[in-house]
């Protein structure tokens, strides 16, 4: 059994114990298979364990695929359990202890037919009464990670990066990311917003902030004159210029993929590559303009999530971080707090709370900060505004005020996670711009960005939300490499 | 202007030229801003052309901001037709000629108040009768690359990748690209598909083919012992064998990314960074069972997109690529061919035709044999299925046929593109799967893929579906560069 083993531990001996142990496993399925694919061509109706549930089917000969979740033989009848990915629910088999099969284990797969009934416990609504039982790919329970009825933690299962997707709670956390995806993709096109695919790979640094990892062709070096591109390139660390470009012709448009860093951290609030959702809205007046897409976005993502997934939402609610639905509820029911930044450092500054970083104006909130102010606004999501110009990467408004000086840029601030989405609006002024850029010396660099406040610009704005810390939100999940299928952090590049 | 110039080019002199010739549209524009912001505070409903053209909100009091498309000046009116990117068609603003104003040029950006009509022409259903026209952001038309009334070419466009967003042609474009990219969500969403975000930077090669790109931090070394992941990096060439893993657990997965090839290539057919559907599914017994899911991935997609984007699709069909509409229709009307491998060659060999590479047994097909073959089948998507085993990577499932071997992968070849898709069944048989790998040393990389056979094994297989060449296929665009917002390819990262 492969596992995941932490770096320069040598995985070869760990493979040589555990190869042969299958080997017999493997025989007997390859047998099945054969006969099942003859079965095959004259099988009854498919249907996913969600949809037998249902129970529309009930008195239909149907078949079911999956993996098998329990076993529990009895004097003259077998129980058994199987799910298929489709929801948490498992299908409850029932059949003739004949059936028994050496081979149907804990996490073997197989494909079930019979007839679907009302079940007569209350347990669950429907139950196959099974005529046949294959075993399609069995599965040795000794070697087997995971056993059965046992609640493995997610530290556990984060071991085993190609299987843990086959426990209760990793795949319901898989099919709450992908409601949740869904959601945004719909949420957008249903307000008019156009999709645009941002280049992973560009030859900009959007933050100014280093920590860019660089892309050659592999075997090659990376000797200026002979980049692939020509130029230096790097993996994006935002899509916030591209979609400027296309705010210019659409009006809104949103973005939503992978993007990088190269931070150094293993921490629980870190990876190198996770997903933003990114929008940018032309004629865009103010900071509450931008707010309100915000909130909006936030409360019918997260509505539509608990809608369509309540069962898995439920399971991390009860188990994995109990108490956290009432935090999710309040979050929907009462609108969200607005502050500036001098009004959050004017709270932060007399607290009795000892920080490790300085609170002093014009020092950027940390997450300790972040946390603070969540919890001083009654554990629920603040918006903080206008923070100082000078901490503002060159593309964020001035608001030309003094002696406090500061940029048109807003925080959205949660519960657990501290900063979820980070925005502003953009500096429109082509004079103002360019100042700021040469006084950088990016000038040149830019020009083809300061073209766009040229040629029929108009005033805009947009935010990033980071997708991850929005599932960690909801859901209550303490580690950010539990809600992505394959984490990528410093030192693990598993799979 | 900033434009694209070839590697190389000194942008310096050009900017300095422009840079001057902009400076007095802007000083206007920001005294402009300064009077919208306190009117906006009070305006009428604000619509987007789109929902204008509706004709629902005919005798309102509307506020529409977008681009100027054109200006009219006539004796008493004016009209100006005005773009927001939420369609193509313009809405026609009628105004006073005193309303006019120097700075209403084509390009510059407006906000219109004003009566909702509907129109005495034919040409519009409605017009806005406006009582103020706001030019937010002025557009010197001389330097603005694109001129009024003019059509330009896809390959003159291509030059100005920030500004050609806003040209009729590259906007319905990205409208079409938004359209088919939801249309694919949901058309998996529906018939009950995981999405799986599968990771950008893998430590796989999951094709074997080489031309990966390697990321490392910028600035540092690629020197073995101090890789940032502690192995070596790459970005992916496919999402499968991360589909694969989640199939295991959902039966039905998709993907739908960015994937990458370090192809030192600046043809018409490829792209650096490009977009993939990748699909996978357990529990599947033959190709017939992943062509069909093909075939109606193709089939919705195309309809939904037809159905959302007309107007869109018909500027290719008239513009770009006349008599490209009829070739859409016979695709859609017609079940798509299958043919063997073997039967391919069968077709080729006796040709006539004479083709640049051999059309013997063994030999992979190019694009020409592609081609050929799609006209050979009445100019309609063709399957090729049974590839020779030696031409597929270790996972495609052995068919252990002979003296032909072959393995049971399958490509979808399409008009104008060649081929559109390439999927296999998945070799589940951990015999021969470990045989396969031990044969090219790569058995204890793959211990843990090998582990998906060893634990619930499922018989499974997935393709893949190029997005580019499907934008390409459908509108009869020849050159993928212009199909995706921003290119990549090689010696090209502009922005």
């Amino acid at each position: 059994m492969w596992r995941w083993q932490s770096a320069g531990t040598s995985q070869g001996q760990q493979r040589a114990q555990t190869g042969s142990a299958c080997q017999a496993g493997h025989n007997v399925k390859v047998n099945v298979l054969c006969s099942i694919r003859h079965y095959c061509k004259k099988s009854p109706k498919k249907l996913r364990v969600s949809e037998a549930l249902e129970g529309s089917d009930v008195g239909s000969n149907i078949t079911v695929e999956g993996w098998v979740r329990s076993v529990r033989s009895q004097k003259d009848n077998l129980f058994v359990h199987v799910n298929d990915g489709s929801c948490l629910q498992p299908l409850q088999i029932v059949a003739s202890s004949e059936l028994n099969d050496a081979l149907l284990t804990f996490g073997s797969a197989v494909e079930v037919t019979g007839c679907l009934k009302q079940s007569p416990s209350r347990k669950q609504p429907v139950e196959l009464l099974a005529d046949r039982i294959n075993v399609v790919g069995g599965c040795d329970t000794l070697e087997f990670p995971f056993k059965i009825k046992e609640r493995h933690g997610l530290d556990y299962v984060r071991q085993y990066p190609h299987m843990r997707c086959r426990t209760n709670v990793f795949s319901s956390m898989m099919r709450i990311r992908s409601a949740a995806s869904a959601a945004i993709h719909s949420h957008f096109t249903e307000r008019g917003f156009i999709q645009i695919h941002t280049p992973v790979i560009t030859s900009n640094d959007c933050e100014g902030a280093g920590e860019l990892f660089q892309v050659e062709p592999s075997g090659q070096t990376t000797e200026p004159d002979k980049n692939f591109f020509s130029v230096p390139a790097f993996l994006t660390v935002s899509g916030q210029l591209h979609l400027e470009v296309m705010s210019g012709a659409f009006s809104r448009v949103y973005t939503f993929g992978p993007t990088f860093r190269a931070e150094n951290s293993q921490s629980r609030r870190h990876l190198a590559e996770f997903y933003m959702v990114e929008a940018e809205l032309a004629f865009t007046q103010s900071l509450e303009d931008l707010t309100k897409v915000m909130e909006d976005l936030f409360r019918s993502v997260t509505e539509q999530v608990l809608d369509r997934c309540s069962e898995d939402v439920d399971l991390f609610h009860q188990r994995v971080s109990p108490g956290h639905r009432a935090v999710v509820e309040a979050m929907l029911k009462k609108s969200f707090t607005v502050i500036s930044y001098t009004e959050a450092i004017d709270i932060l500054n007399p607290s009795s709370h000892s920080f490790v970083f300085p609170t002093t104006w014009g020092c950027d909130l940390q997450t300790e900060h972040e946390k603070f102010l969540v919890k001083h606004c009654g554990n629920l999501p603040v918006f903080v505004t206008d923070y100082p110009y000078d901490l503002k990467p060159f593309y964020a408004r001035d608001n030309t005020d003094h002696p406090l000086h500061t940029a048109a840029a807003v925080d959205l601030l949660v519960p657990g996670v501290g900063e979820l989405c980070g925005g502003s609006l953009r500096e429109d002024r082509l004079d103002l711009l360019t100042a700021r850029l040469a006084q950088a010396g990016m000038e040149d660099t830019y020009d083809w960005y300061l073209d766009l406040r040229r040629f029929g610009s108009a005033p805009h704005g947009g935010f990033g939300m980071g997708f991850e810390r929005y599932l960690q939100c909801i859901l209550g999940v303490d580690n950010i490499k539990d809600v992505i299928p394959f984490p990528r952090f410093s030192h693990s590049c598993q799979l």
